[in-house]
């Protein structure tokens, strides 16, 4: 059995069960989260966000690129969200990949050099101070009153604000 | 109490009651999976992934951008995965988002025209197709055997393949 027939098999049993009918598009909490795609990371158990709740963006690295301004424009300016919360992680993959090296190590392997950029950053903390500064300085997402920034510790699963 | 501070409460019992030690950065299931941002969607949930299974990639459509691959280059190059499972969904919002309507729309609201397209998409399973068809002739991705494309339905919680 594949892992996605595992995940066909687990989804049976939500429709199954499914009691919701059709909640809205736009989150009651007007609420984005940004974050990495790390599989240790759960944002129903370790924020509590459940269905209707807020917007969930994630890449790896939880870092704001363009495709992220892109999200996030389209959630406060379609389904009005007005709170954005940037949430890195401890012990990320990305965290000390530099980008050339990556960019060279796939190039020699896939015989094509990446267009884009790694992603990868020289501190936690530093790049999450970077990432809420590309959101407060956006000129695409009109709500800036609640941008927030954290490190999450995958060995304790606590929150710590940084911006 | 705005959403974040919610958000940091929830955190703060999940802390409390965190008895995982530390997790492998490698997902246990060998699989990423690419979706929408919708509040509606938890994948937890919907698809039964627990803390250390599978990445999760989400943006606004679940569209495959360069993003997406560069999570999923790092995905399946760093940390193993083998598995790619796109799942986008009914009612999505940027299901019949023309692109340069969108981008008149912002560019006359924030002075300022972006440079990304907005990721709209005139049909669901078509759209499906393009991004599983992205994938597979993506240079960068060394494991095509397990690319599935799938529309999640919001108003019955069920997944329903398409490629």
């Amino acid at each position: 059995m594949t892992a996605i027939d595992e995940m066909l098999r687990n989804n049976a049993g939500y429709a199954a069960a499914f009691g919701k009918g059709e909640l809205p598009s736009a989150p009651s909490k007007r609420l984005a989260v940004v974050t990495c795609m790390d599989a240790r990371i759960v944002p129903l158990r370790a924020l509590g966000i459940e269905e209707g709740d807020a917007h969930v963006i994630r890449n790896a690295g939880g870092v704001v690129t363009d495709d992220v301004i892109r999200s996030l424009t389209v959630s406060q300016r379609k389904l009005r969200t007005i709170e954005v919360m940037v949430v890195m992680h401890t012990k990320c993959g990305m965290h000390g990949l530099a980008d050339a090296e990556f960019r060279d190590e796939v190039e020699a392997e896939a015989g094509q050099r990446p267009a884009w950029p790694s992603g990868g950053f020289p501190d936690l903390e530093q790049a999450v101070r970077e990432g809420v500064g590309k959101l407060q300085t956006s000129p695409f997402l009109p709500h800036k009153d609640q941008l927030r920034g954290f490190v999450y510790d995958v060995e304790t699963g606590r929150l710590r604000e940084v911006v």
